[in-house]
């Protein structure tokens, strides 16, 4: 009946939830998040990338594919909340020594770096320059699952070395299960020992486990939770937001907020058609460990023809 | 890596997603369902349940409330497989010294006796009954996060005591997170510590931890797992069968047929109406322990106003 005052629960809706709907949200469906985050207690929003505007051209997407410091204001104003706003940045992928003021210009307060465990090295280059900026810093080692013991060791020795603030452990392809969940959250724990350093968890749906896997890896001392209202996120989408409240027993929690956004919001949202959640096609891709783009592109063409699938991917194996 | 071949999984598809559709499956959905349980190497089908014909008219009800000994030859015949045949006979609703065979002119194997905790004597004599005539038998305790300690100690210690072969926890209300069900597990496999009893659990997905409720129970050592073919069961339904078969290591498990019938047989079954899985609703019944009945009743209606519904539950605690 404890309350863990460690726990911090990141709202990714618009980062993650952005990838089944390009980012094309409404204004006013930002700002009524935004609104409701902070009357559910939720202790960080994350508004989406800081993706490279060379790479990526403004006009092919919802602009919370740039989080623009203008844009991020038009719905927070100064952010005079008790919640922090955070953006991902993605290695390789994000113009990071032009797009960024420091700090006490902006009002970002957290920059999430997210990497695939072989860049590392540049990730942490990010990390030590946004952290110079005067941002808290996360790093969110994607794919985790396809990682081996060596990789995750180094990885996490040098990044205890680091300014970083948070270390993310990212379930992206959805395949872990709670026992490997933990296993490797230990790891992750056992390395930030005798350090301010926190863990964190991002959890994919694809066996449906995302809920149960952050409830376990919290139950070791995870403390960073991440979720997105009903799930949505790529795929088979993430931990629902909805579970995670009702399960946490602070009381500045509260879920009927969310609850009335859920109303207003997503059921218009998934009735336009934006779809995300578990299916069988994610579930596959989860069990064997990979990528889901196979998986989401069997669910753009609408298919059901899951044997032949199934199939498929272990042919492609 | 292991393969623990002490696992029995039982398909209570019929008799649980029976209570969805009113046990009105067609004959042909019944027996391709049977040839794909044999081919996936499932261990055990529940057909349905032995109701009373006194209390319940067999004309307001598919067969598979009543389990004719006819009705389960005609899809079944002599049964020439290694998968054996259940039951479930409730408590009170069952009219058991008349509507049972001996076990040598039956095709059902097993008769799965269910009962709320303050049921336990009167389920003892329904186990002692079908433990004469020849049958497997189980003791399902309904509804378990409401029972306290004591009770439960109680009703361990007068089971073991008896004839019964498996005695299930049986999470009604999908009320259960992973670290509850994994404790009472823990307490139940004591009580049949040093006999050769075994330990069952019955999920329901309110939370949407019916899967992952299953595996944690099962690394604790119980070793009878029911599950349903896309959890279909009353109101958020069981644990995914699919889920399941693709979590098992053990290679007489097979996915692939279960694919095939899901595409031929559950697709078609969801778009003709029948309503079953995880939404809000069912989460708020869960997380407040309750019965679903209202959850049930608030997804008849088609209703969507999640918040209101959900203070109303508040209100009424």
């Amino acid at each position: 009946m404890d309350v863990r005052n460690d726990i911090k629960v990141l709202d990714a809706t618009i980062r993650d939830g952005g990838l089944c709907n390009n980012f094309e949200f409404t204004d006013e469906f930002v700002k009524e998040l935004y609104k409701t985050n902070v009357a559910s207690g939720v202790d960080y929003m994350e508004f989406g990338y800081k993706a490279s505007k060379n790479m990526f051209k403004e006009s092919e997407f919802g602009k919370w594919k740039f989080c623009n410091e203008e844009d991020i204001r038009a719905i927070v104003g100064d952010n005079p909340t008790s919640m922090k706003i955070a953006v991902m940045a993605d290695v390789g992928r994000c113009d990071y020594k032009t797009d960024f003021l420091p700090k006490n210009e902006s009002v970002i307060d957290m920059v999430r770096v997210a990497c695939y465990i072989h860049q590392i090295p540049a990730a942490i280059e990010m990390i030590e320059w946004f952290h110079a900026l005067g941002y808290e810093t996360t790093c969110n080692i994607m794919a985790i699952s396809q990682a081996n013991t060596e990789q995750v060791n180094q990885a996490l020795s040098m990044l205890a070395a680091t300014n970083v603030d948070v270390i993310y452990l990212v379930d992206s392809y959805g395949s872990l299960y709670p026992e490997n969940a933990s296993a490797l959250a230990k790891v992750y724990l056992a390395a930030v020992e005798n350090t301010d350093k926190k863990i964190g968890f991002h959890a994919h749906n694809n066996q449906n486990l995302a809920f149960a896997n952050t409830i376990e890896t919290l139950s070791y001392g995870v403390s960073f939770l991440d979720a997105t209202v009903q799930g949505m996120g790529r795929g088979a989408g993430n931990c629902a937001m909805e579970l995670l409240l009702g399960f946490l027993k602070n009381p500045k929690y509260n879920l009927y907020e969310l609850l009335k956004f859920i109303e207003k919001y997503m059921i218009p949202l998934k009735a336009q058609g934006v779809v995300w959640g578990y299916d069988l096609q994610y579930m596959f891709t989860g069990l064997l460990n990979r990528h889901p783009r196979e998986a989401i592109d069997f669910t753009g063409k609408k298919r059901d023809d899951y044997s032949e699938f199934y199939k498929s991917l272990l042919e492609n194996f």
